[in-house]
């Protein structure tokens, strides 16, 4: 691995809007250059023929200090012209893609079909963009997360299930498509051996950190090197601040609770960071062999955020 | 050839902004839906992987009633937001891609990778955005026109030499590269055969009316039915009211003017419109075997440019 520091490096495991916001904290605390971002993939998908890659952007846009503050996705100042001329040829648009997003959706497609890998084009993104940290994504391979409705014959594609439907309805399954046989980027399961912390953000533990988790080696990777791994709880108080996860823990049988997050983490996790307002689940948390750190998880404000960092950092002594 | 309209058919070969104005006075004149515009392709190019057909745009545009009226290429109150947000990723850019006119490209480049043809989807554009003559590409096979200047050891794709370089140098020679190979539509043949009225506009010969002439039996199938073509004069007292027709006339060996013009077209033209300040042309024009019409030529208005329509469509008496 290359060394972007003298310290030691931290790895963060990241879906999109959840991630990005602990990351505005974390690097707020630590020098960016020392921290990597593997980011789910799954989420991904082909609109007019360009490959969106929603996490990666998300992270590349916050790291990049060019994010929309206010949704937490998209671009600052963003505008929509090409969106709106794209109406006579496909209708009223569901997903929106913004004009200088275009560029970034662009310039990874046609790298892409002249046959580099998205690791590659992703680093060459982040780094014109400005972005010290080494974001990547989990796998050159394709995964694809399918959800499945009750009642509905067919599973949707994630965006179609998120975005276009607005994240209705009851969660039956989820389907990772790809994921038996991709393979995750070798330099980041090594990445994951030498890091000092490995944080998993807040975010969905199924279809934003599930598709990474999945990958084949990489709990046990993480299973190596648990005492310096610390997941932060995405469900406050029994909800998700923002997304779906309590309906999916809910739809795959699991219980919504802090709780009911870190028992999916329970052989990878040294430490659990839960919210304040789950307190009194601290007891059965550390029943599964993980330190419970209780705190405000609530990342209101960058600040807060790194406060929420900060927490994390001192927990595993880093 | 389907009935648009009980009149009968008018056949335009367009290149871009000089075939554009004059299609903007034609259609004053005749029902829109009468007309067949067989539009020039070797001028394309793909930019950031997406096919660009500057000529096909600019005459949809222009039917459609969106063109931007100073340039005569590109939409009227365009933006460049995506262009501008290129620049990362690609540099400072030479060759204006504007937001509605990139959707107009990502839809194009689509459905080619889904494999449509380029004519199917021209003709879907069209419809899309309004325009009810019948616009095609003058081929469905690539063909592509490079120019070699003088003492450079490379021929140029069009596009790098007329936008990015200016169209400046001495024009050495012109490769239409796959026109030996390219076959023309059928159903352009078709509309040749049952015009009534078959005008080559006064755009340039070799780069813009050239390709389409060279493709396989095109010039046949406009002697064949030489009393009804009309080409009009691009060159106006020795000069090209824009573009490097002139240049290249003189570079290839050709008398800049009328006639020089008019002598390229002598085995496929029944008619030739030349400007009032070429009129002492028009002896030497007649020598070719050809119907020499002299009239104001110089489109500046709208206005004008349906002047100059009606005195074409009743030099062939339509």
């Amino acid at each position: 691995m290359r060394a972007h520091s003298s310290h030691p490096p931290i790895t963060l495991l990241a879906g999109g809007v959840g991630a990005a916001k602990f990351l505005r904290g974390l690097v707020r605390c630590v020098d960016e250059a020392r921290v990597t971002v593997i980011v789910n993939t799954g989420d991904d998908e082909e609109f007019h023929g360009l490959h969106v890659s929603p996490d990666i952007d998300t992270i590349v846009y916050t790291l990049a200090g060019l994010a929309n503050p206010v949704h937490g996705w998209g671009l600052r100042g963003e505008t929509f012209k090409v969106l709106a001329a794209l109406e006579p040829f496909y209708g009223k648009p569901w997903f929106a893609l913004g004009d200088r997003d275009l560029a970034t959706h662009l310039y990874r497609t046609q790298r892409l079909r002249e046959g580099f890998r998205l690791s590659e084009i992703t680093a060459d993104i982040a780094r014109r963009l400005g972005v010290r940290a080494r974001v990547r994504p989990m796998s050159d391979d394709a995964v694809r997360t399918f959800i499945k409705l009750r009642g509905k014959p067919q599973a949707l594609p994630f965006q179609e299930y998120f975005v276009r439907g607005r994240a209705r309805g009851a969660i039956e399954s989820i389907e990772l498509r790809g994921l038996a046989t991709a393979q995750p980027l070798p330099a980041m399961l090594e990445a994951v051996a030498k890091s000092s912390a490995i944080i998993l953000a807040p975010s969905n533990p199924f279809v934003s950190l599930g598709p990474i988790l999945g990958l084949r080696g990489f709990r046990d990777a993480l299973h190596a090197v648990k005492e310096r791994v610390v997941a932060i709880s995405p469900i406050v108080g029994g909800h998700t601040i923002k997304g779906p996860a309590d309906k999916m823990l809910r739809g795959l049988g699991h219980e919504v609770s802090a709780l009911g997050v870190a028992r999916l983490y329970r052989d990878i996790v040294g430490a659990f960071v839960l919210d304040h307002a789950d307190h009194r689940q601290v007891a059965a948390i550390e029943a599964l062999g993980m330190r419970a750190i209780v705190t405000d998880t609530i990342m209101s404000t960058p600040v807060r955020a790194a406060r929420l960092a900060q927490v994390v950092m001192r927990a595993l002594a880093v």
